[in-house]
């Protein structure tokens, strides 16, 4: 087989744009590329399909592992395809997709029907790589799946450290998975999640299920009145679905497409959309200060010792860092009025 | 009136650890200005009493404006002075302190008791300035009250915006005020704050108040279980007041007691300051490096037109992002494996 031809930015941007599967999985892998000429590359390409983008519906959709998440996504999304005629891409965020434990797996066999159809596209996480070099290329790769014309996009995601974080703000909508009485599955789940769901969905509610969801449902029901309401301004539903029998579906779906036309008409989806991208921008510039600043060979050196000292309350973490600010010939700690 | 005599680190030192009252004051100051020099002096007196730091309990208190927080710290802090002959230190973290509107007041009159008796220090929030300035201030009163000898130090401030994951970020217990039954105060708690509370307290459990705070007791207590569990390993309790009656106020500090000493057998206790120490000392660095990208002159010329591109959708935050550093000669943003 011959390998694949070199495309400039423009035949990707066409073959994105045309739909091509294969143009858009390779136009995907060049943002997730960490060499300096793929991505310079893949800005290109970006700058010339963004136009082309921010029509979809981005729904982020998490919860432990054990809770359902591939059936639930493989169900969800096939009712979209089948029901709704809409065009599906399934990214993931998952930054321990490397080292297992907890990960979403990368095979596409977790979700077959989607896998095998031709409206839907699935991509693992990027595998590797630090939390903010993933959520970039996963942040990209929603960009390319949109020019190509999918109209809804779903982000999958563990329930656990600071992934949700990223993909809350990538996303419209996010969706919380949980179990009905299943007390050990919130062991394993970030604290501040639940208020960050703008839904709860209680999966496997069926079989001998079905009664202890029904319960759960009007316990988190009261529950989440207890707690400070979204900014969103709209109701925290907590939903029933069975990715077995195929139910709630249906229902799940009506709350994402009620959700977004009630934020589009108060103006607060366009907002949230505005803030996300001001905070993409601020973050990249954040996280490229701090990576050259922690590459510098002179806090290298000496860093380990000043952190030894500040956790054992020898040395103020203010003094530290001017001292480590120094070193790198960088910008003086002060306190600015 | 003469102007006080301009002293030595060493004089402020001896002063802080001697438990001089006008001596704490003046250090406090100085660790609040923003000249170069009084932040050079008040490095080398938190330097010089920093061995005589760490011993007491550390107590964030949060709650929206009208929950009573003043009130309920006039009384808490009371029943440990007269029943417990604890020294407390009272502080506060609002950077809208200057602002009005939701503030906490700086005047003394709001604690009448404490601010009369010799064993309470009472300091109001630094006025003015970032979030990240005023809780360097404050972090570091924090460790000079510790060095006069006070036992207990309570870190007020209002239930909204960041301040309290910068208040979470410094203390050992964070208590979480409520009203029963007053839907209207949620709308203005930040969401997740609720998480973040190692005990709830209802205040204004007296009067007509009391079987609307044992019911708001029982359905907090409910739904707390329903959300994952702290990381401290430690039950999250939902209790009662009256700083009217008194009442309650032994059961609030029992809790606290008791949840230091689990956390410091389990060494969560230990494990908690130091991660606060070092994250403290990278916020540090991180503010530090981005005032003075932003100061940049270029920065500043061409940051509105960039953000205003990146909000309409015109151009990818992270494409913004290069252009930006590289206009300040700055780092490369790159996706670092």
């Amino acid at each position: 087989m011959l390998p694949p031809k070199r495309l400039s930015a423009a035949d990707y941007a066409a073959g994105v744009l045309a739909g091509s599967r294969t143009v858009l999985g390779r136009a995907i892998t060049l943002v997730e590329s960490t060499l300096p000429a793929d991505q310079a590359l893949a800005e290109e390409v970006l700058q010339a399909v963004l136009p082309h983008t921010g029509h979809s519906l981005r729904v982020g959709i998490t919860g432990v592992p054990g809770v359902g998440k591939s059936t639930f996504i493989e169900a969800l999304g096939r009712y979209l395809v089948e029901h709704r005629g809409k065009k599906l891409a399934v990214l993931a965020v998952d930054p321990s997709s490397q080292r297992g434990g907890g990960s979403i797996l990368g095979d596409k066999t977790r979700m077959p029907w989607l896998a095998a159809h031709p409206a839907a596209f699935i991509r693992p996480s990027p595998a590797g790589g630090s939390l903010g070099g993933v959520a970039r290329a996963t942040r990209e790769a929603l960009l390319l799946c949109e020019a190509a014309g999918h109209d809804v996009i779903f982000v999958e995601t563990v329930g656990v450290g600071q992934s949700e974080t990223t993909v809350h703000g990538m996303v419209d909508f996010f969706l919380l998975l949980l179990l009905a009485g299943a007390g050990d599955e919130l062991q394993g789940l970030k604290r501040g999640i639940m208020e960050m769901a703008d839904a709860l969905c209680i999966t496997k509610a069926d079989e001998g299920n079905e009664p202890a969801a029904r319960r759960a449902r009007i316990d988190y029901q009261s529950a989440l009145h207890l707690f400070p309401p979204p900014p969103s301004g709209q109701p925290q539903p907590v939903l029933l679905t069975s990715a077995v029998r195929g139910t709630g579906l249906a229902e799940v779906w009506a709350v994402v497409e009620a959700y977004a036309t009630a934020t589009q008409q108060s103006g607060y989806f366009q907002q949230r959309r505005q803030q996300q991208q001001l905070q993409w921008l601020h973050q990249s510039i954040a996280q490229a200060l701090e990576a050259r600043f922690y590459a510098d060979a002179a806090v290298q050196a000496r860093l380990p010792t000043v952190q030894q000292a500040v956790a054992a309350g020898r040395l103020t973490p203010f003094a530290a860092a001017t001292e480590l600010l120094a070193l790198s010939g960088g910008a003086r700690v002060t306190t600015t009025p």
